[in-house]
């Protein structure tokens, strides 16, 4: 199976030029001008941009909560994902305290391994480091899982204590891998939603107003001094804001290197949307949406290479799930719909605007996640060798966010009625056309779980 | 007149694969997996890296000086260039205070023009400017000449004050160029020249102790400052310590992006050698070499994204010509031959400790000065449509370096003895072999004169 | 001739207490609960509070300007200081570039000898630092003239380069004084002031935002390197902005103490009042008014220690003088009449407000100011040996500002209408009572020049 | 019972002048040049200082630990401290986890009433924030108890969690009262101490280690984040190094004060004691001792008006007790013997070397201390109606450290064989004569507890 694309301005993290790409089953093989060669299946990129597919490292599937489960499962949400241009996605593994790491992958992949229909791999969220988990960080690498997720919130979930964050940045660099972490100050939030919540102040707006900058500061702090102290690679979840991005760059002093990611609601979106009734709960996620000068800092950490990923932390759920939450902001569902619209948006508003070219585009898209995460070279770019992940995008295309055109399983869009400019055309997994015309060409189970490779910091 | 190169490992700044190249005249034409092409020469690549041709932004070559002319003419100081993989150079035009730039620039071009054997751009240093100086830089950056070099010290032959500063920094942006400067506080520096020189302290430890970092981080800031206020795009040369590396981090608090560039001397020796009688007159320049913390810091600052560049400064005296300052550090012509051992040094000390990855090497030694002085995608990478730039390199070869063996025009070696691994095998300068195996097959006038693009400061 | 002030609340710097205080001459001999002694006069400050006379460190009198001279001569001028509770100031004698220190403080001497009603002395303006200049150094320390002011603005009169003021530094250190600066970066404000007039934008708004924030932050920062270099004790006149004192809140991370001086208007004025025609060029001063971020950067700069002295800049020019600038705003004489209120002013809005502690008013209206100049304990305190400078101070008393009760010698008020909390009632000036029930007991020349003392910037 | 004090330099935290001091009972009643009143005692203090008795607001005496006490019971402890010319303590009281601070204060009141010598408050150390604590605070700001010590080290025994922390803070705002924190990541020292147990690393030196100065920054940064959250009046006690201080530095950017306290051991000695074997034992404490650069920076910090105290953390153990941990550093008593020799030390090593002013020797050594903690003007001046506490000081006389010649109850010295210039002469307390010559003229129950005012952070 063979597929030649003509004509399309390729565009990586560092190139740009205009090319025909021939893939030769599920490999990029040739790049070149006025390729002569013969392919089964032929696409006229003419006009177009081609980037390699984009990669969503931070998603939240089939995630069980309080007893029912995130609305999208591996099936929707990747091929939602694909629609958008995203051809793989990172999910996450929670350990259940007491458990092991082990049992917690094997119930991950059983909800994920031949339902996906895209590219997959997971990060293990350590929520018990103790002795025998220690035990488990090397296998884990091996099994290629190499990226450690961690909660400085949730004290009696997912939490860990500084001791145990340490014990574990030590052994994770030791066995190859990541640190990553959700930083906020879990306790000093849990006394805000509890003050809120005895002052009987319980509408969304309290959610944001019971995470405020100071927490997720604080906390981005400390973890860039336990990774000074370490040593250890170590990534920053989900930032949102400036106090959280002057963390990182006061670490830039002692020579130091924190991976930060942001999300693109929190480049796009602010806290104005919690000043409506319980409607703002569709915009209830942790943390919480931030200022306009949040957005302002945010897009400027992108340029001064302070924050190299833009993912979107897809944790969806329907209206109706989301009114468990209606007498009490803390029982809202956090989470919010997006692994569809992260890479139209993030070129609408970023690269329209001038904000950022177009190899920043794909650097923060797509190539950064995937070195940092071990996916590099056979994901995150347009190479010889490499996955032919690639989305046929026309950047000019003008188009609607809508609940009624979007395919993720939520009930409601979080962008509903956002004009962009750039629309994905046509999209291929691994040689594969998977999106064409906005139609999914295949179907569960064409995904695939990636095995990661060794990290060590140095991109 | 086509060349394929098989099999070789593809370094760009983000890319990193094994193909072959397959170049038809000037350009890079098609790369891929197993090429059946014909070519009129072929190259085995095998267990060699290929990166894009280096890209010195930093050098002055046949340039007058007290009545004489730095060492390297524009034909040997770019063949030296190219034996040491680096395929193109950015010199610097200086303004006479009370003439005009175009007048300058005549005087440059026609010394380099007929005579470079690789290729070549110029920096416009404006020295004086004016309200006609200010109609010219339009015209400049028509010419292709779209930086614009400032001098913060050299009060009276070519500092400019803060008010042309400004002046120029709007007139720039207006025109879409970019402003950089030569960080250090001349007065602070011209104060302690003569407070030594009258304590009659002058051997060559006294040019550095005449110029603390903290007049280097002094103008830094003041040059962050000054662009912040006038919005330009700005890049800061030769940065040489941690000092004024922390003024650039300071300057990302207010979302603010100044480029900057270091030089391989700073990030590979220090000031212990000014602790040698007039010896330490091989390594005057401005500003002097500094300390071990600063190399650490500036190591760091690439790793950070904060550092753009690796340049040379490379501005070669013979050692006759070094003893005009015999009796006065203040009259050692300034600057060190190094144009040669960039790309090398860069890789042995920074890639084979394990400081910087491959991509970041490609990006610090190539693409960034090709993307920020608007020479990209036309030179800084190995993209199809490119120039066929390449650096053949075998990273494992071990060699040593000596003033037996360099080809700078200049009777020592700033770096004599120094043992690197990883050597330059062959060199292509748009599709031409001019150096393999030690040999240059090129002479005088093979260089072209690049013009480069309009720039924006986001890359 | 003796005072026995009896029952007042006597605060200092550091102390609060209830006593009497026995007065003999000109200076304080007894403090004490029941002081049963003979006085020639007897003053009850029952309910009320006693500080050590105000200390304005910096007015402009009968300064020469453009033809014509600031509006209150040292006669009224210093009146009306009395009136307000300052018992001392401290003004500025310019040098005239090209001639001596001395001739300069000969100039003022005799505008202000035999003139002043309050005590006084000068500053010693350096605008032209030469050979000659620092021979002259040592004579002024001399005649007691301690503190030498620059100007990093206004090239062409009274500015001077970074050479000179790292000079004049080094050579003020060896003799005792400290250096005191003007810092705003002249060359950008004369860059932004020309572009405004070229634009036709001559309104007083224009005089504001030809000296934007960052002028004043970078010329701060400059000077706190120049301190750092030369070790000489340095202070920052009438800073006005976070971006100013945030080069303090810098400077103190290497280990470095620089003084700084914030002015009663910066503490409550804001930019708001430029936003009327020609109105506000009441207020056109520089630097300018700033913004109410600014204001609470100050106040907390006071509590931080970090800002040490509020003074006034107090140079009133009279409506019709103000005048001369109708057409142009860098036309209007720069100042505003405040030298009368400042004590009142900081005492209702800082201390009745709760922002500041009474300790920390007297501190910053007279004891640091003393302290840093070498006045203390001669002035600045109410201690034993000291001049019984005194000001007797009703704080409940409410009353209102106005150009109709003033004593300044100005046809406006910059604070008409202003409602404060707190007034004057009486003043003792050595010993004599000068200020009693809104009434002045001394005429012309009762004031007295007075010598300051070596300095060593530890207080 | 009056004493007339003649002729003594008097020092307070602004004043410097020479007076007599005549007390009545044990207040000061009148200060004045040529008292001639009738006391009932006579000192003459011509050629001596006389400065506030001296306030140490960090001690431990008699506290159990490990079965048995601090060495120093409240007789000894307060004793030594009177030698030293420190007139008042603040202790700790130690909430038990699971009691209540009614049972605590009562336990150690027990304890020091009727014992002490010299005059004694306490803070209260909040281990155990819950609702019942919550309800405690006001009941013990009742009680004259203002302060509210937390651990953020010893989990388990003494740490709050920061949820619990920021409870209190919230509580003791309201309350009128001052959290403090001893500000280490308890969680990372735990880490490392098990690591290096665990490699066998058993010495004194391996407590140092344990230590690092980013558990010390990061947890001061933290405490004035929850501080900035809170904005309750905050205190860290015994700070030791630069990355602390600069946590507070940091803070000063956003508006913020943060009281800091330091010891006299981190500003006179170094972490080289470690670097001997279990002799290293007699300054094992906690945090350590660190470099002199952090000596530097702390001395700076005194004069930038960022650390207001200076303390000791007295906390003596006999050689024999230190024995408890001769084979594992952990389970060595930390503390040392300090009390007697803080102000002796400070005036030697700060005034003596020009490092501080004699105002801010009293200042940090007493003036603040009581400022802070509500003491204030009761103690902590001298002052008409405050406390008769004097020091009178010879500052020219030399003397020698020594376990021979000291009143701790322990059997070797911190300080053993230092010499000092500047000497205790003669103590008062609440006007009576406690020390004069070197001996104790008061015995067992001469103290007094005093109970403290409300306080509010602005002092």
């Amino acid at each position: 199976m063979s597929v030649l694309i003509k004509n399309g301005r390729i565009i990586t993290a560092s190139e740009d030029y205009v090319a025909d790409i021939f893939i030769e089953g599920e490999k990029i093989k040739t790049i070149g001008r006025d390729l002569s060669l013969q392919a089964d299946e032929l696409i006229d990129a003419q006009g177009l941009m081609i980037f390699p597919g984009g990669i969503d490292p931070h998603v939240h599937l089939d995630m069980p909560f309080m007893g029912t489960f995130s609305s999208d499962s591996y099936e929707t949400g990747t091929r939602a994902a694909l629609y958008g241009g995203t051809t793989m996605v990172i999910d996450f593994v929670l350990q259940t305290q007491g458990d092991s790491l082990k049992n917690a992958l094997k119930d991950w992949r059983s909800r994920a391994d031949g339902t996906a229909v895209g590219d997959y791999s997971f990060h293990m969220a350590v929520t018990d480091f103790n002795p025998e988990t220690k035990l488990e960080i090397k296998e884990m690498v091996e099994e290629g899982i190499t990226s450690f997720k961690t909660f400085m919130a949730y004290k009696g979930s997912l939490m860990v204590d500084d001791r145990q964050m340490v014990g574990l940045m030590e052994e994770v660099k030791k066995q190859g891998g990541i640190v990553t972490t959700h930083a906020t100050n879990g306790d000093m939030i849990d006394f805000l939603v509890a003050k809120h919540k005895s002052e009987g102040k319980l509408s969304p707006l309290y959610h944001y107003l019971s995470q405020p900058e100071i927490t997720e500061a604080e906390a981005s702090a400390r973890f860039a001094d336990m990774i000074s102290y370490t040593k250890s690679p170590g990534y920053i979840v989900h930032m949102t804001c400036q106090g959280a991005l002057d963390a990182i760059r006061d670490s830039t002093f002692r020579n130091q290197k924190v991976f930060a990611e942001t999300c693109i609601q929190y480049l796009t979106l602010d806290a104005s949307l919690y000043e409506q009734d319980f409607e703002g709960a569709k915009w209830v996620m942790s943390p919480p949406l931030r200022e306009k000068k949040d957005q302002t800092a945010l897009w400027a950490g992108i340029n001064q290479g302070l924050v190299q990923v833009v993912a979107t932390d897809h944790c969806p759920f329907t209206w109706e799930q989301k009114q468990l939450g209606k007498a009490d902001f803390s029982k809202i569902p956090n989470g919010h719909p997006a692994i569809e619209h992260r890479m139209e948006l993030l070129f609408s508003e970023g690269v329209h605007s001038g904000k950022i070219s177009l190899n920043k585009f794909v650097e923060v898209s797509s190539t950064n996640a995937a070195k940092i995460f071990g996916l590099f070279p056979q994901k995150g770019t347009i190479g010889i060798g490499s996955d032919a992940d690639l989305l046929i995008f026309d950047p000019e295309m003008e188009h609607v966010i809508s609940v009624d055109t979007h395919h993720m399983n939520t009930d409601y869009s979080a962008y509903e009625g956002w004009k962009l400019k750039g629309k994905v055309k046509t999209v291929l997994l691994r040689g594969k056309i998977v999106i064409d015309q906005n139609e999914c060409l295949v179907g569960k189970g064409n995904g695939r779980f990636i095995k990661r490779k060794k990290v060590t910091g140095i991109i």
